[in-house]
C-alpha cells in the first residue's frame, strides 16, 4: 500500500466516498488508488471551480463532507470564489491538494507556489503532508476537521511522494464532539425578551444554516406562541420551503429594503447567525440593519446545538405543542402567458415546481421577487449564494445531484453569473444529472446598473455601460448546452417557458432553457 | 474629482492605458471614472482568468503592463491561475482589486475575505489604500513597480471610500530604475568558459524572457564564433523564430529527453536563467537536468541587462560581427492531406504560418512537436506558457491582439486547457479580435496518460480513465464557439484543417478550428 491508497481507504473508511476533481500530474497516484480501492465515487469538473462549487452542494444535501482533490497552487486558485462562498454556508469540506515531492519544492519549477498561502484565506485548516507513512493520519485529522459543527473547509496538502512513499495503516478520524450546548441563561434570557418585550417589536432571526427540519419548526411554534416576528437571514445554506411548511421571510439585499424591514424591530433574538449586516456599503447609508437602539440577545451562535437551543427555548415558553405561525397552503398559480418578466417567470415556478425539488438560486437580478408565488409550491429546499461570489448555482446544483439522485434539480441562473462556471454543464451530461436549468438571459450584469446609482455614481455612459454589459455579442445559451453535451432550448415567451421547463422536468438528465429577457 | 478618477488619470498619465475587467459593485466608481477619463481601453472579460491571463498576453507583446480590475477577493482567487503565469513569464501587471469600504470591512459581510492573503502567493507587491486622496500615489508606487525589470505584479486593493471620496492630485510613478548591468567580471568569466572548454560541451542557455531581438542575435553570433552549444529554457514569454531568424533549440519538456540534452554538458553559461530543473518530480528521477559534474557560470540574471551583457560577451570574444550561428532558411513545407496527426498538424501549420504571427501555445501533447515543421516560416512570435497553470492561451491571445491589432494572432490549444477560460471567446467577439484557433480536440487530459506512467503508477484502470478522458459526451467545440458568438469550423482530415486554418486567416475577427483527433 502506498500513501495515496491509504488516504482513499481512510476517505472511504470514514464515509467520504465522493471526490470532485480535476487532477494533473502530482496527484496521479491518487487516481491510480481508486483503481484499487472500491468505494469512492469520482466526479471528474473540467474547472476547479466546478470542483469546489460541487462540494458545496454536496455537503448542504448530503450533510456531509465530499473530498476535492486539485492540483498544485493554481488548480486551487480556480476553486477558491466557490471555497469561499462553501466558507460562508459553513459547508464541510475536504480538500486534497496536490503538491511536488518534498525534495523538489526547492527548485522552483514552473508550477512552484505557495500553497498554504492560497488555502489559508478560504481554509479553516491547512496542513501539507510530511510523508507517506502518515498520510492517512493527517486525511484523518482533516475528515475530523471538516465536520466539525456546522461544517469545515480543511485543505491537506500531500506531496507527491508522500502519494507514491510506503503507508501501512489506515487511520480513523477522531469522532465527531457534539456541537456546544447553549447555557440556560441564554434560554431563559431569550424566553425573557420573546415574553416581557412588544411582540411586534421582536424578532427571531434564523441563520441560513437552521432554517429546516426541526429549527424551522420550532421557531414557527415560538413565534405562535409569542407573536413574534421571524425572518431568516438573506441567503440559506439549505431552506425548507413551500406547502405545508413554516414560511420564513428574508431579509432582503437591497440595503434600503432591508432598513425597513427592521426600522421598527427593538429586540433580536439571534439563533445561528449574528445581527444583520449590508452586503455592500453605500455612501450615506449604513453599514448595520438595525437601528441603533435596537437590542440583540444571542440564543445559539452558529456552531451551537441550534435544534435543542430553540426545543428547550419553546420548552420554556410552553410552546412544544403550539400550532407554528405562517403555516404555507398548497396553492399554484395559473400558468400565465405572454412576454418574460419576473412575475411571469415566478408564476411559471410556483405552477410547476415538482415536490422534494432542490432549488439552487443565483438569480441575482430576476429572482427577487420568485418567493411571493413559489412560497405555496410542494415542500422543497432552497439553496442560496451565501458569500456572494457568482458562478455557484451550476456547480453547487452539481453537487446536489450527486448526493441526492432521486430529487429533481432546478437552477435558477443570470446569465452573467452562470459564465464564470459553465463547464459544470458537462460533468452534468457525464453522469446524467437530473438538473433543468433556467438562465435568465438579460444579457447584462443587471444587478450592477442598480449597484452604479446605489453608490452614488450616478447613470452609466457609453464606457461604463460596456462593462455592464454582455450583448454584442449575445450568448447564445441553446449552443454553449449543446456544446458541452447537454440539450436545451429557449424561450421567447412565457408560454415557451413553461413548456421547455416541462420539457426539462420530464427529462432525467441534464436540461437548460434559455429565458430571454 | 474622487479617488477612482485619480486612480484612472495616474495610469493614463503613465501609459497604463488598457484596462482588463470584470468589476462588480465595489468597483463601480472605477468604472464610473472611464466616462470621464478619456484614454483608457477597457477590456471585459467574463471570466477573471481571461482578465489575468489578457493582461500577460498584453505586456510580453507590449513590453509594458496593462491594469485589471477585479472584483474583491473571489474575483482575484479567479484570476491567481493566470497570475501564477504571468509571475513565472516576469511580466508586469497593475492589479486593481476593489474592497469594501475601509469602515465596513469589520461587519464580514458576505464578500468579506482576506484579499491581502489572496493576493500576496501571486504578486510581488501588495498594498491596500487607505483613502482616496493618496489613492493616486498608491497608483502610481503600483506602476512603478510594475515596471521594475523583467516585470513584476503590483496588486493594489481600494476599499470603496477610497474611489468615492475626494481626490486633489495625479501622481507620477518613480522613473524605472535602468537594469543592473553585470560586472566586467561576469562577462571574462563567461568568456572564458566560452573560450577555454571544450565547445562540443558548453552551453549557452538563455532565458524565456530574453530570446528575442538583439540578445536573440547576439546568443547566434556568440555560438557561431566559439561553437558553443545554444539552448533556450523550455518555455519562453516570447520566442522570436522563423526565417532569418537564429533559429533556437528548447530543452524539452519530458525529463528523460532533457536529460539526455545535457548529459554530456560539462559547463552552462546562464543568461537570464537558472540551471535547468524538471517540471515535475519523477520517482527515481532527478530533480536537476544536468550531470551533477556540470557546471554553472552565470552571465546575467533574469532582471540583468542582458542585452548590454551579451553586447560586453559579444565583444570580449569578438563576435561582434561574427554572422550567427543556425539562421533558419525560409523553408515550408507541402501541405499534407490524410488523417489528423501531430506531424500533419505541424506541416499545415509550417506552410501557412503568416509572416509576424503571434503563435499562442498551449498544445501540450499534440504540439511537442511543432518546432521542427515550422522553424523555416516567415518570422514569428512564439508565446508559451511558463507557469504551467492551464487555461493559459485563449486568454493570453486576447491580449496580445489587444496589444498588436495589426498582427495575426494563433491559438494552438489543447481541448482540456481550452476549457478552463473558454469565456475568452466572447471577448474576442466583442472586440473583433484578429484571432485564429486551432482547439486539437483529443477528448482527454492526454499528457496524464504519459504522466501516470511517469510517475510510477502504471496503466490506468476504469475509475482513472474517467479521470484522464474528457468525452462521453464529447465536447462540441463549433457549438461552443457559436455559443460565445464566435464563428467556427471543424476539421476531420488535414485538408479539412488547412481549408479551415485558411478561412481563420483570411478573417479579420476571431475564428476557431476543432481539429478532431
Amino acid at each position: 500500500m502506498n500513501g495515496a491508497e491509504s488516504l482513499v481507504r481512510t476517505l472511504v473508511g470514514e464515509g467520504v466516498n465522493v471526490c470532485f476533481t480535476n487532477p494533473g500530474t502530482s496527484e496521479m497516484h491518487f487516481v491510480s488508488a481508486l483503481d484499487r480501492v472500491a468505494g469512492m465515487r469520482c466526479v471528474l469538473g473540467l474547472f476547479e471551480g466546478v470542483v469546489t462549487g460541487a462540494a458545496d452542494g454536496y455537503f448542504r444535501v448530503a450533510g456531509k463532507p465530499a473530498s476535492t482533490l486539485l492540483h498544485l497552487g493554481p488548480g486551487l486558485g480556480n476553486g477558491l470564489a466557490n471555497l469561499h462562498n462553501a466558507t460562508k454556508a459553513r459547508s464541510g469540506i475536504v480538500n486534497i491538494v496536490g503538491e511536488h515531492a518534498t525534495y523538489h519544492i526547492q527548485y522552483n519549477a514552473p508550477l512552484t507556489s505557495d500553497i498554504e498561502g492560497i488555502a489559508r484565506p478560504m481554509s479553516d485548516w491547512v496542513r501539507t503532508a510530511k510523508n507517506s507513512m502518515t498520510l492517512s493520519s493527517d486525511a484523518a485529522a482533516a475528515i475530523a476537521v471538516a465536520r466539525e459543527a456546522p461544517g469545515k473547509i480543511a485543505t491537506l496538502i500531500a506531496p507527491a511522494d508522500t502519494a507514491w512513499g510506503p503507508a501501512e495503516a489506515v487511520a480513523r478520524a477522531a469522532p465527531t464532539p457534539p456541537r456546544p450546548s447553549v447555557s440556560n441563561d441564554a434560554v431563559r434570557n431569550a424566553a425573557r425578551v420573546l415574553c416581557d418585550g412588544d411582540p411586534t417589536t421582536t424578532m427571531l432571526l434564523i441563520g441560513g444554516g437552521a432554517v429546516h427540519g426541526r429549527a424551522l419548526e420550532l421557531a414557527g411554534r415560538i413565534a405562535a406562541k409569542t407573536g413574534c416576528l421571524l425572518a431568516a437571514e438573506y441567503n440559506s445554506s439549505r431552506l425548507e420551503r413551500g406547502a405545508g411548511r413554516v414560511q420564513m421571510p428574508r431579509v432582503p439585499y437591497p440595503v434600503d429594503a432591508s432598513v425597513k424591514m427592521f426600522q421598527n424591530v427593538r429586540h433580536i433574538v439571534l439563533v445561528g447567525t449574528r445581527a444583520p449586516v449590508a452586503f455592500f456599503a453605500y455612501p450615506g447609508k449604513p453599514s448595520v440593519i438595525a437601528p441603533e437602539t435596537c437590542r440583540t440577545t444571542t440564543l445559539a451562535r452558529v456552531e451551537d446545538d441550534i435544534d435543542s437551543a430553540l426545543e428547550a427555548l419553546a420548552a420554556e415558553l410552553g410552546a412544544t405543542a403550539t400550532a407554528p405561525a405562517s403555516i404555507a397552503k398548497l396553492s399554484r398559480p395559473a400558468l400565465p402567458s405572454g412576454a418574460n418578466s419576473p412575475e411571469g417567470i415566478a408564476a411559471v415556478l410556483g405552477a410547476l415546481l415538482p415536490e422534494n425539488a432542490i432549488v439552487v438560486d443565483e438569480a441575482i437580478t430576476t429572482g427577487r421577487g420568485f418567493a411571493q408565488l413559489t412560497a405555496g409550491a410542494p415542500p422543497h429546499d432552497w439553496l442560496s449564494i451565501m458569500g456572494g461570489a457568482i458562478g455557484f448555482a451550476l456547480p453547487v446544483a452539481v453537487g446536489a445531484s450527486v448526493a441526492a439522485p432521486d430529487r429533481k434539480v432546478i437552477v435558477l441562473e443570470g446569465d452573467g453569473s452562470a459564465m464564470y462556471t459553465l463547464q459544470a454543464l458537462w460533468t452534468m451530461a457525464r453522469n446524467s444529472l437530473d438538473v433543468t436549468m433556467l438562465v435568465f438571459a438579460n444579457r447584462s450584469y443587471q444587478i450592477l446598473r442598480g449597484e452604479l446609482a446605489g453608490v452614488g455614481a450616478g447613470a452609466p455612459g457609453r464606457n461604463a455601460t460596456d462593462m455592464l454589459t454582455i450583448d454584442r455579442p449575445d450568448l447564445d445559451w441553446v449552443a454553449l448546452a449543446k456544446g458541452h453535451g447537454v440539450e436545451a432550448g429557449r424561450a421567447q415567451t412565457l408560454e415557451d417557458l413553461a413548456r421547455e421547463f416541462k420539457r426539462g422536468l420530464a427529462s432525467s438528465g441534464p436540461y437548460l432553457v434559455e429565458v430571454v429577457l
